[in-house]
């Protein structure tokens, strides 16, 4: 690893990070809730660190695989510790570790709170709060479709193909321009949902700020009730509709602005996520109505389709305490948490695509048995799935799996019941937001044991950057080939070795 | 499938179920329970049925490994019908479902119950009770270790190396030599945990019916209090042995008894097996010792043992109510009854190999990460395990998931709440017998809905034959394939065609 050349990226980062710092400013100037100092130092705070590690480490020309690991996990470390000063600045929460919670569940567009009433933070705070969703989201886009592909992770290399993806040789360049395609189409969205949002009565900074959270798929609400504050079906269907554009791929979007609107359909995971959306809704929809649990069919299906397309795209937003629905409609919706949204989307989860293939793979399997002698492929859309990327997802599941155990297992070992415990691990590892019982929809994880807000913390950061990133970097192998940085007051001979 | 064939060997199962069917008459001879009529006419009814099927289909010399999938899954079906009528007649059950699950139950060598107290079954059913989970561990050892390798079910072919295992060409005589190696380990086990429990002072109608309990790694007890029934060190420590060896691999069983005893070490599933145990007991009588769960440090660590010891072997047996201990505790043990024992033991769940693997598997992933140009293997002691194998165990794992999150779905679908659903599915499905919550320890399964209790049964059979070889008859495909029964009235040509 190219130690010095990671520290100059992330002080890069940092400059960029508190320019971001500065833009809850103008809200803090309308609604004169005094916290303008508050956001001018953290951005100076930012900007100071970020120089200082500018200047001291020289940037490395070429960087290997091994550095973007560790440019991306602690970009996303840093983001949560920069992002969380503000709100200990505030004063509104307890300790830094809740405020680090708060950050780190908002840059990796989680939308767990710690906050029992959200409306105690000031409006620029809250502002701050739906930014760092919106930048996270940001940074998931461009990890999943321009970075993971390359490093070869969890068989993510096989949505690169629609993309004209970057190369190995050319790094930098083609990551700047996968990037500048995708963001046009987030912020476009963005604006579009702003500006329906503000059409519904819905005034500007709250239009903004749950437009960023719906984008980035995260959930943090500028209101305790969540979504059920407006009470408005159009409030909600506008909701509805970006959040499920937000757990959709987005280069199938930057296809579809394009006009090509037919990609959509021709993408199997697309229809796998569509249809598992109206099965889900519908089944949900008869279990309330018959156990009435709203007494009207239409108000069933409302609850129902938010709640529903809330979980699978990660985003975690409410209108309904789905803590008191029947079982069944329980063990769906925790189901859907594992499924989460399509790859390549700023949704999170294992992924529609790998569910799909891992599926497909057990009914090939299945056949096997029956007709041994026949050969059979497993295609994704039209395409035949390269056998790396099957051994790439296997690999994500396991370590998936001893990942989610062990984070249960901790966390219920700090004195939480089961089904909190387990269902808080399930809810951040997804970057969901709300889990069930005392982390369900109306309740929050303020409560919980500090420790076990550091492990979620860690969680969300694990799920977010696809587990293997995060992981890799706890093997003591990954640090023995960390070389020493360079500092700009060295002599640098000419490279000549690759990595 | 040749359908003729495979009723011919049903009915000659039949007939031997039938003559099992006598054994527990001295019991009601010597208890007067009058339950010799009933014994006597179960008995002839098998005989009758059995004789019919022998009577009218003609055998088949040539049996593909299809008709093999069809005996197993029919053999299971049958054998819990027959040994339900039983119960059934002895009046102290409800209704024919409930019979059908307490003989399900036993024959899968699960041990979940109905009963809320079970001794109002008379003696001589409480005897058949034991015996059906003797016969069914029987069962199961010939087929994890002599008949699924042959039809290559979820990497249990690795297993066989070690054993000399039947080819194709020689299906039923080998088939035969291998049962009655492992039959006579079995037997020899049985009979040396009677005669321990014996000297321990436990009457010999207990001690026996505890030991096929045991060995089968089953679990119904004579008491409704299980072993705490007994309340003895000795008692609870013999058990916990037996128990320890019935979760182990009978092949090895077999080699150590010839004086082998090095081949249990240099087994690496054997060392896991063992490391897991030790390890889980000492962290749940920490975590109970820490809660004051009980008292004394002593006492913590003697409830562990057991009931770790009887979880991960998925017996069930209890002599403390675990869904009091602490969330940790719980979740540990729920992640046990997922691991379950070693396999070709009488255990259930996934296998303590498969789990191995899985995760030597992800840390490969890892690996293979930091250094991409490494090429590494995985090794399953000191064997290389092929391709194939891991490619069988990740077909597996699919289809569990895939099932139990149906099964999940499905149970809480009928009104039961979301811990005791999914801790009864979880308990069904890898054969161990209690959950939490409504099905916990020192609960039962009586009060569940009548469907949940033909589900589960379903999850019972299903996780005792290893899934695909029942999932596979479900599969249209599989009955496409089946060709008319021959009668013995037929006129048969000389077979010319081989499947």
């Amino acid at each position: 690893m190219r130690t010095g050349g990671v520290l100059n990226i992330l002080g890069k980062l940092l400059i960029l990070l508190s320019l971001f710092l500065l833009t809850p400013i103008p809200f803090s100037l309308y609604f004169h809730d005094g916290m303008i100092g508050t956001f001018l130092a953290c951005s100076a705070l930012g900007a100071i660190w970020g120089g200082i590690l500018i200047a001291v480490f020289m940037p490395e020309k070429e960087m290997g695989y091994r550095d973007g690991f560790a440019v991306v996990v602690f970009s996303w470390l840093i983001m949560a510790f920069l992002g969380a000063l503000p709100f200990y600045f505030s004063g509104a929460m307890n300790s830094f570790v809740d405020c680090f919670f708060e950050s780190m569940s908002g840059f990796t567009t989680t939308g767990a709170t710690i906050l029992a009433q959200v409306e105690v933070l000031p409006k620029s705070v809250l502002f701050w709060r739906a930014m760092t969703h919106w930048l996270g989201g940001m940074g998931i886009i461009v990890l999943t479709l321009a970075i993971l592909p390359l490093l070869g992770i969890g068989g993510m290399q096989l949505f690169q193909a629609e993309m004209p993806g970057p190369t190995k040789d050319r790094l930098a360049p083609r990551i700047q321009d996968t990037a500048r395609i995708l963001w046009s189409v987030y912020l476009f969205f963005t604006v579009a949902e702003i500006l329906l949002l503000v059409l519904c009565g819905v005034d500007f900074f709250n239009a903004t700020c749950h437009a960023f959270a719906t984008l980035a798929t995260g959930g943090f609400s500028t209101h305790t009730s969540s979504i059920a504050y407006y009470d408005s079906v159009y409030v909600e269907a506008i909701i509805i509709i970006f959040m499920f554009i937000a757990g959709i791929n987005f280069s199938l979007h930057y296809q579809g602005l394009h006009g090509r609107i037919s990609v959509y359909w021709r993408n199997e995971e697309f229809r796998f996520y569509v249809g598992l959306i109206l099965v889900t809704v519908l089944i949900i929809t008869c279990i309330n109505f018959y156990h009435q649990t709203y007494a009207e069919f239409g108000e069933n299906l409302r609850t129902a389709s938010f709640q529903v397309v809330s979980i699978i795209t990660t985003t975690g937003f409410g209108t309904a305490d789905f803590d008191q629905w029947p079982s069944a409609c329980k063990a769906l919706l925790v189901t859907l948490m594992f499924v989460g949204a399509c790859a390549g989307s700023t949704g999170g989860g294992i992924k529609n695509v790998r569910v799909l293939l891992f599926f497909k793979y057990a009914r090939r399997q299945l056949t096997n048995l029956v007709h041994p002698q026949a050969v059979s492929t497993i295609k994704f859309g039209k395409v035949k799935v390269p056998h790396e990327v099957l051994i790439s997802i296997f690999g994500f599941f396991a370590l998936y799996l001893a990942f989610l155990l062990l984070a249960i297992l901790l966390v219920t070992g700090l004195d939480v019941d089961l089904v909190t415990g387990t269902t808080a691990v399930i809810a951040t590892l997804n970057n969901i937001g709300p889990g069930l019982h005392k982390v369900g929809p109306v309740q929050n994880y303020g409560e919980l044991p500090q420790l076990a807000k550091v492990i979620l913390s860690f969680c969300m950061l694990a799920g977010r950057l696809e587990l293997y990133t995060v992981v890799v970097l706890l093997t003591p192998d990954f640090w023995k080939m960390a070389r020493k940085p360079v500092l700009r007051w060295h002599k640098v001979p000419e490279r000549t070795n690759g990595r």
